[in-house]
This record gives structure tokens, C-alpha cells and sequence, in this order.
């Protein structure tokens, strides 16, 4: 073995991300009831079924007359029948007299303006206006006015929102079409691990890595399966042959570093596996590998808590959004409000607490025992990226964040 | 029915509030399974099981020697052996000699630091140190350092995420108990509603609400169920009699205005429940009912699509937040980055899309078609709080906003 230079193989973390972005996949697309599709994105087109709204819809509590009469200064109106929401359109006989309509009824034929109770006094069957300040079409939602039938209301490569809950189902998609998600199996090793209801001893610890990975995918939607495997050359090579088959990405936590034991990348290879990096010039996070199988993709994590932890946020959140047709570039930025020395030349993902003050989103640096410590994220909203290249980053800069809770 | 003044009933946005956060309920606490755990409160204190790290944790892979002899001058080292992660612990029988040991193992006995395979040469079992910078217990992660055993690492009322998982996982917490949800019923009224799977009468419109409401709901971890009944008032009565019994909260959406058929403030004042408030002075929403009979909740939002949504996240979501033991205070500030006029003296949420620049957050108004247009959600991203009492909302102003996607 011979002396590494530290930047041995090393690229930078833009070059890691440029290479993960230019190796998406597309999972298809599967159609769901649409009750289910919260932050699933949607992969078509939804059209207005009909004008929005679909017919001159009455949008105060009160009575309905012609505009004409009211022109004609006419004050009193008998009131000749009701329109509740939901009953078929009723016509007003006598142009003189009014209709009681009530919020979300179809505007009765043969008038055009609403008067709100609070401003009418009804006696004897008689509404009398206590207003002066009246306008054609007012209170009334005209038919078509926010869409027109067939317009495009919601547009493919949306992620659904409740807002677009309410959308589908006023147009009437029961099922909608989103983008599949992709097959994902989480794969620990290490021999030191044991199951979280096991007691470890003195030398093993429990098993984490997965658990954290599985509630980090499902913050996307993405449902996972995990497997563990020891550190077992020959056993792994078998049996990630067999994953190769059954899943679209691997994502596995910990042996791609220099250790005797680290055997994931040379198994990998083994196997075909194109190393498309090995080895990103970060903290946490350095010995990150990632690889192509023609249409599999596996992310190798560093088995370290918090290296594992970041790499999942900053590397497969970005390739799975763009994968599925979301925005994946990282707009949001924070103020760093204290002076921060990191001297090592590689990108250093700060833990950080996130403050708004009057609007501007300061990052406080919350130090920890070093990107081992699991326990110090507790007290940190983020992840705020130093770019390598400085020793000093200066309180008052501007970094972007990656937010996890 | 005589002419209402238009602050006639109305109390303030602050005041609504008031009541409701003084109005919330305890429902308990739930033992479940740790990985389902995401996004609910925790209500216990987790404690260390045990050290963290639980022993001397090598931290890099390397060689590991005693820093005695190191102080010596001692530049050549005779490997011994090898301390995998994952077994029990060995000790070096010559103090001049070295280990090889990785990542995640326990450090050997009779040796305290740790070089890298990147700062030795390893020849004939012989590795020579191609460095002079050491450090007394460099690359191990001392035990205990994180953490002691039996300190309190997560605590009560801490929103898990997944690096709360991680933790969880970390110490053995198998079973964790959370806050216990209450059992909401979203209920629908109004003759006008269809199924989303139905096809419409020109006078018709879908029932789209209550899905927004499942779906609002989904996001804080509550499962909801949904019901409709028609505008009549016996049965309206009899049916909520039973509902009171089975849920903890009932949220109604529409029959709360002025309107002939608008029974729910009557039928559930003849249930014995108590109103807290009724009409708050805000647009949307200005018809939100609010009130309790004894341990149950009864928020009862106007049926305007944007009205419900907006009164939902505005209140709704606190309530629940200081029910579980979470903060409930809005803390998120945006600047308006545009003049916007509004003359009614109600307080407005207006619709906004969110920009962050060089870490401040603009809100940009995304003008609609008036309240009852749930398609302009589709581009916009919060809620601007924009409170009553002015015309006039300058360019540069700070308020707070309400985020939903």
C-alpha cells in the first residue's frame, strides 16, 4: 500500500453532484386515487372538466334583483321565491320582485346583482335596500371567470399539495396519474451491529443507519425495504447480486472507506457495477461512492451516522426529485451570525439552528462532537454548506442550507 | 331580520386565537413502534442507555500505536494484529508494536492513538509513520464524550425526525411513546355537493373540502374520516348528536354564514355545545364558528373552498401544535416585495408566492379571483398575514406567513 495524497481521487462536491444529476432515471408512472397523491408528483395535464365556476355562482347570503330595476331607482322588492345552493335554476317571473339566494346557488334567471342581508331589511315578505353602493354582477362569481372548460388547472410535474387535493376533486379525478416511485433497498453492514431490541455488547452497537435512511425516504414518499448483510466477501457479492435484480437503487450505509473490511466498492465492481466516484472532497462524508448498472443506481454512504445522514439529504434528495421532474436545484440560502474557521480544504456541511428574523433566515453554528455524534443533530435544524477553499467563513456570508426538519 | 352592523358579532384574528389556544386537550399518550414515529411528539425523555460513544471508537482506519512510544521517536511499527469493527476488544502484547484497526472498531488495549493508512507506508509488516503531527488519542472517538449513560438525549416533546430516529434506534428504544392524536371527523354539508366520482347537474358542484381537510390533517400525522349530511335540520341534529360521542374534533366546512339554510351555529347551540366565538373579522373566513362541549372541539370554517383552507392551517394547526406539547407560535416572517392595498378593515391573508434572496424571504402577491378560487392556490405558496386596520401594506413590510407546501 502506498502513501495517499489527500487529494487521492477526490472531486469536488459540484463535480459529484453534476455526475448524480446527469444519471437520473425515469420510474414511470402509475395512476392512484387521488386522495392518496399528497407529495406524489403528478405526470399529466389536468384540465377544467367545465368553467370554474361552472355557472354564475352566488357568493353572499341575500337576495338577488335585476340591475335595471335598481338603475330605475327602485328601493323595495317583493320577495318571490328562494334559491338554495344545490337546487336547479329557478326564473324570476316578475322582473320587480327579488329572489332569496344563499352562497353557492346557481344566480335564479332574470337577475344579476346580490344584496347581502346586512344591507336589506326584509318586512312582510318586502326587502327594503339600505344601500346605495351597488354594482352590475356584484356578489356573484361569474361562471367561467377563474377557468375556462379545458383550460390546463393543474400542470404535469406538480408536486400535490393539499391545495391540488381540493383541485382533483373538483374536477372530478377520482384516480390521477403521478411518477412510480422508484424500488429502493436500504443494505447495512458491519459485523459490530446489532437489531435495535438486541441488547449490544461492550464492542457492537445497534443498528441505525437504515432506520434513519427509511424515515429520510419517507419524507419523500418513497416506501423502502431493509436488508443487513455481514461483512462477508463472498456473501456480499451473492447476495447483492441478487438485490441488482429486485431493486431500482441500493443505498448502503458504511464499508467504502480503507478499512481490511470494506468491501462494498471492490464487490460492486465485481459484479459490473460502473464506479462512476469514489471519494468527494467533504466532511462528513469523504469516501461517498456512487454507481451505475445500466438502469440501477447505487449510492454507497459512508457508514458514519451523520455522513450517511447528509450525504442521503444533498445527494439522492436532489437525484430523485429530478428523476420524477421537480425543481432539484437547492434555492434556499441563510445568513452564517458568527465568524466560522474550518481549515481542512474540502466542503464542510455546518450543523446549524435556523432563526427567522424579520425575515432573513440567520444559521447559528451548533458544534458538535464531530460528524460521529447523531445525538448532536437533535439540537440542529440544517445543514448549512461551507464551500471549500477558505479557512475563514465570515459571520454575515451566505451559504445555502439543506433543512431536515 | 334587521340590518346587521358589519363589526356586529366580529372579534379579531388575536382574539380567535386566544380562545382557541386556550381551549386545547390533552388525548394521551400511545406506545408505537419507533420507525413509525416520524413527525409525532415524543412523550417521554429518552435517556443513554449508555456511553456514547459506548467505548473508545476508532474513528479512521489505520494502524494504532501507543503515543508513549511515538514520544520515544519511535518511527517503525511491527503490525501485531488487526481489531475489526465488530469483535471484542484485543490488547497489543508489545507496547512497540502496532494494531491495524477500522473504522467503528474499539480501540485495542495497550495502545491510544490512531494514524491514518493515508500517513504510513506499510512494507513486510512493518508500517513507518510519513508524518510528525500527533495528537494524544487522535482518531478515536473517546468514550462517553457524546453523551454520559443515563443523560437525557431526546426530551419530552421534541418533534421526531429522522435523526431522532437514529437516535432512537442508537439506544435500543424499540417502542417509543408519542402523543396519542385525537379522532377528527371532517364533516361536509350542502345540497350542492357531489361525490368527486360523480358527474355534476349544472347547479352542482364536487365535494373537494373535506379532502383538502384529510389532507391538511395527513401532514400533521392524523388520520382522519369524512361524512356528509344533507342541509336538513333534524337530521343534522340527530347525526352530530352521534358524532359528538365518537370523535374528539369535529371539523365542519360550509352552513356557518348567513344563509336560510346555514344550520349549523343553531343545532349544535341545541346540542349543548358551547360557542366560543362566531365571525372572526378576517378574509377569508369570516364566518368561523368555534366551540366546545365539554372535552370536545367543534371548528366549524366557512364553506368557501380558500376560507376552509386557509382557516384550517391558520388555526386549526396551532391548536393542534399546543395540544401535543408543540411550539405553536408562527415565527415565519417574509417581506412583502410589492405595495398591496386592501380597504376593508378585516384582517387578510393574502396568497403569496415565497422567494428567498441572499437569505431574506419576499413574499410576492399572487392576486386570484377572490376567495372562492382554490385554483390560484395552485401557484402560490403561503399565506401573508396581513393585519386589519390599514389600506395601505407597503413594499418592505415584515409579516408573518403561513407556508403549505
Amino acid at each position: 500500500m502506498s502513501i495517499c495524497d489527500v487529494s487521492d481521487g477526490l472531486i469536488s462536491v459540484p463535480q459529484a453532484t453534476e455526475i448524480i444529476l446527469n444519471n437520473i432515471e425515469d420510474f414511470g408512472v402509475e395512476e392512484i386515487p387521488f386522495i392518496q397523491s399528497v407529495h406524489r408528483v403528478l405526470k399529466e395535464n389536468i384540465l377544467a372538466d367545465r368553467d370554474f365556476p361552472p355557472f354564475n355562482r352566488v357568493s353572499m347570503d341575500g337576495i338577488a334583483i335585476a340591475f335595471t330595476e335598481f338603475e330605475k331607482g327602485r328601493k323595495q322588492f317583493k320577495i318571490e321565491g328562494i334559491q338554495p345552493a344545490g337546487t336547479p335554476q329557478i326564473t324570476v317571473r316578475n322582473p320587480e320582485n327579488c329572489v332569496e339566494v344563499m352562497t353557492g346557488a346557481i344566480l335564479p334567471k332574470g337577475v344579476d346583482i346580490v344584496i347581502p342581508y346586512e344591507l336589506i331589511n326584509i318586512d312582510n315578505g318586502i326587502a327594503t335596500l339600505q344601500t346605495e353602493a351597488i354594482k352590475f354582477f356584484q356578489n356573484v362569481h361569474k361562471k367561467g371567470k377563474d377557468r375556462k372548460q379545458n383550460e390546463i388547472i393543474l400542470r404535469e410535474n406538480t408536486r400535490i399539495s393539499p391545495a391540488e387535493i381540493g383541485v382533483l376533486a373538483t374536477v372530478g379525478k377520482a384516480k390521477v396519474k403521478v411518477a412510480k416511485n422508484p424500488r429502493v433497498l436500504i443494505v447495512s453492514t458491519g459485523d459490530e451491529l446489532v437489531e435495535v431490541n438486541q441488547n449490544p455488547l461492550s464492542h457492537q452497537i445497534r443498528r441505525s443507519n437504515v432506520y434513519t435512511l427509511v424515515s429520510l425516504l419517507e419524507k419523500l414518499k418513497i416506501e423502502t425495504k431493509t436488508i443487513h448483510i455481514n461483512d462477508d466477501k463472498e456473501n456480499l457479492r451473492k447476495t447483492i447480486k441478487n438485490l441488482l435484480q429486485d431493486y431500482d437503487v441500493l443505498l448502503f450505509s458504511g464499508a467504502v472507506s480503507k478499512g481490511k473490511f470494506d468491501f462494498i466498492p471492490d464487490v460492486l465492481a465485481d459484479l459490473g457495477v460502473q464506479k462512476l466516484f469514489h471519494r468527494v472532497s467533504q466532511r462528513p462524508g469523504k469516501p461517498f461512492w456512487f454507481g451505475k448498472k445500466e438502469r440501477k443506481t447505487i449510492f454507497a454512504f459512508p457508514g458514519n451516522p451523520v455522513s450517511t445522514f447528509v450525504s442521503c439529504l444533498r445527494y439522492f434528495y436532489p437525484w430523485f426529485y429530478k428523476s420524477v421532474g421537480l425543481e432539484y436545484e437547492n434555492k434556499h440560502f441563510a445568513v452564517l451570525d458568527s465568524d466560522y474557521v474550518f481549515k481542512s480544504d474540502l466542503t464542510y456541511f455546518l450543523q446549524v439552528k435556523l432563526t427567522n428574523k424579520n425575515g432573513t433566515i440567520y444559521a447559528t453554528p451548533i458544534t458538535g462532537h464531530g460528524s460521529g455524534d447523531l445525538a448532536n443533530l437533535v439540537d440542529v435544524d440544517a445543514f448549512l454548506e461551507l464551500p471549500k477553499g477558505q479557512n475563514l467563513y465570515p459571520k454575515g456570508s451566505i451559504y445555502k442550507y439543506i433543512k431536515f426538519r
